[in-house]
């Protein structure tokens, strides 16, 4: 089947890759609302930098856009909308409105609308197909298609990219279903037919959970452990020598993944009455993780809290993972204002991360330059690869009678600089 | 280093595979207290089939006892005492204890004592060790010695063998360390040294923590699609196509380790003062998902109560793993238990377990043939192998308008029959 004209909606981590990756080899035309976003991406630049300039040029037949109208023109639709929580954290689908509507304005007969966010069972049929038949009064299966196919884009990851990683893919009925198996196996090699788009969202949101669950567990281990005086990371480093291990380790759960699909699933449990305790267990291990450092250091560096407040403190990393420029949902950052609340001397250093973006969200604290013989006491949360080149800078900038502090390798506050 | 005399207490499933192992080039003495295990396995009979009679008797340097006194002219003991969990649901040490005190009457000067049984740190030292210390008066790392290491035994598996599996071992100082690590190297290829025995024991009790969540993690999946009217194993199928999505099923979690040494950690937390909500929250979903069950299916099956309690039920598979004989702790069983309180026809049918003991364990209810359009409801639970060549007497026994349940394929009744 000849496949022509498709229209990609958003163009971040998941919609870029996507619009660049048909646009090697089909008419693709890419779509966001930021401007800033479509100025670089027409010049070629990424500010994720998941991509090249040499990458993006060279997919010749994808064109950048800013003006919604120039998508009708296209046969397929792929929607890449956010899907984040309110501060209730509930699901936020305000995004996935949106993009119904804008969709209710260019539809045309026969067009295959797919859905690639993280959403719970029910949203792609009852609440986006909805939205477009009330907006434009078309018919799903008699006037057009709607799918589902849910995006598996891991950032930073060079290894499973979108055309290595098995794509699963549902549609609304057995024409839709075919139509949405030819689109992605132009560009993927392997395509996975879910029964249904319900069958579809529901195993996209529980890849995500069951990551979260595991880090929550070791997570609680942590806290056990260092009641215990264990070191939770050799004990997690003697398990992991059995077959069938699964090594997990402590985390400040962020992004805009793991720590917030969850929510989706448990709203709509919770909707229809079920309460899922192991989930929400989890959860709340996870959003307080941060808090329980916090206390854990304070009473181990055994101070009064006026004392705590005087002195001078260092966090290393701020952004939502290792090796990755990401700021959304960071639990550094949420680690960092927590702690803000104990002490006046609280700096963050980030090299990795966008400086302008990280100086928005933390308001004062950003540092640039590390000075020699200053601080009382330095935590490293997030082990960037970079770090090993500033080693000798940020050993020399703890006091001689500093004290240093590894999430990723002890519970304990340690004389020990960084290594 | 010369290794000689090895005494090892408990021939079950973890101590039997170790003094095969060592006996086959060291003298090593096997000491069990039941008398009926004793006699089968001097004439080289195991009843757990792990073992056949040939490779029983082909550790020639291994002498089976049921005297404890032989067991003093031993330089190591191996302690797999059985360390299950009371009606509280909190451990039970009685064995261990039991160990110690039979011990205490054997101890010689710089005797190697290892515990290998699945405990909560603290255990081998705190409990074990002083027991011995105050009934023998003998002190730890003066005049004996202390270890820890924790069994990785999986019966049925003959890929993860006693001999290719990585051992962790601990000892009370370093010189403890050195021999116990000296001893193990004798049969296995990959001796792991864990920086204290609590690290070695908290490790072992964590290895099957995980799993016991990840089960119940699936078994709230479970519950919610059912709720949700979506086929959980058709969810489980289409996320597992995701390369890092773990691949647990739904189950009724049985057995001696997995079911139950949660508690042993949960119990320890709670004596200090920590809640491991997620842990618990695991484990109240995985107990009672075998009522969750039978619930849901009176429901489905749509009957009053007095005409569910008529029908007539088949269980298929008793014992607490596939393809195996265990029975202890079996998820099945409390299965057929709970069931009985609404259901006065109820069967079981399991050719792979110990007849005897099935009948002993369910009083009322074991079959061993199935009649012919007899059953209303049947129950497939268990599936063994072995089932598959009873195919057709199981569609048999069913009624004409019988209803079918699988639960390892679907959360609904079915007409369709077991294939």
């Amino acid at each position: 089947m000849q496949i022509d004209k498709i229209g990609i909606l958003g163009l971040g981590y998941v919609g870029l890759p996507l619009a660049i990756s048909f646009g090697k080899s089909i008419h693709c035309i890419g779509y966001d609302i930021d401007k800033i976003r479509i100025n670089n991406l027409k010049k070629g630049i990424d500010k994720n930098q998941e991509f090249t300039k040499k990458i993006i040029k060279n997919s010749l037949k994808l064109k950048i856009t800013g003006r919604l109208l120039d998508l009708n023109v296209c046969k397929y639709l792929i929607v890449t909308a956010p899907t984040p929580i309110n501060l209730n954290k509930e699901p936020d689908l305000s995004f996935i409105k949106k993009a119904a509507i804008d969709i209710s304005k260019i539809i045309k007969k026969d067009m295959v609308i797919i859905l690639e966010s993280t959403v719970y069972p029910g949203v792609t049929e009852d609440f986006f197909g909805k939205i477009i038949t009330q907006k434009s009064g078309l018919i799903v299966n008699k006037d057009f298609f709607l799918g589902y196919s849910p995006e598996r884009i891991n950032p930073g990851d060079k290894v499973h990219t979108l055309e290595r990683v098995t794509k699963v893919i549902s549609g609304s009925n057995n024409t839709a279903t075919k139509k949405i198996y030819n689109l992605y196996s132009k560009i993927i090699k392997k395509v996975h037919i879910s029964k249904n788009i319900k069958t579809a969202e529901a195993a996209k949101v529980i890849e995500n959970i069951q990551r979260d669950v595991n880090i929550a567990l070791v997570n609680e281990y942590y806290q056990l452990f260092d009641k215990l005086k264990l070191n939770p990371h050799d004990v997690l480093k003697t398990a992991s020598t059995k077959w069938n291990f699964l090594n997990f380790k402590p985390g400040l759960v962020g992004g805009h993944c793991i720590g917030v699909d969850p929510y989706y699933l448990t709203y709509l449990a919770k909707t229809k009455g079920y309460n899922p305790k192991l989930i929400l267990a989890g959860r709340e291990i996870n959003d307080s993780m941060h808090i329980y450092i916090i206390k854990s250091l304070i009473k181990k560096i055994n101070l009064s809290n006026k004392g705590f407040s005087k002195i001078k403190i260092l966090i290393l990393g701020a952004t939502f993972k290792e090796n990755c420029s990401d700021l959304r949902n960071s639990g550094s950052i949420k680690f960092f204002n927590e702690l803000k609340k104990y002490n006046n001397n609280l700096h963050i250093y980030d090299p990795v991360a966008d400086q302008r973006l990280l100086k928005k969200i933390t308001k004062i604290g950003v540092v640039n330059n590390l000075k020699a013989n200053y601080y009382n006491l330095i935590i490293l949360l997030v082990p960037h690869k970079s770090f090993k080149k500033d080693k000798k800078k940020i050993n020399k900038s703890l006091k001689l009678d500093g004290q240093y502090y590894d999430f990723n390798k002890s519970t304990k506050l340690d004389k020990i600089r960084f290594s």
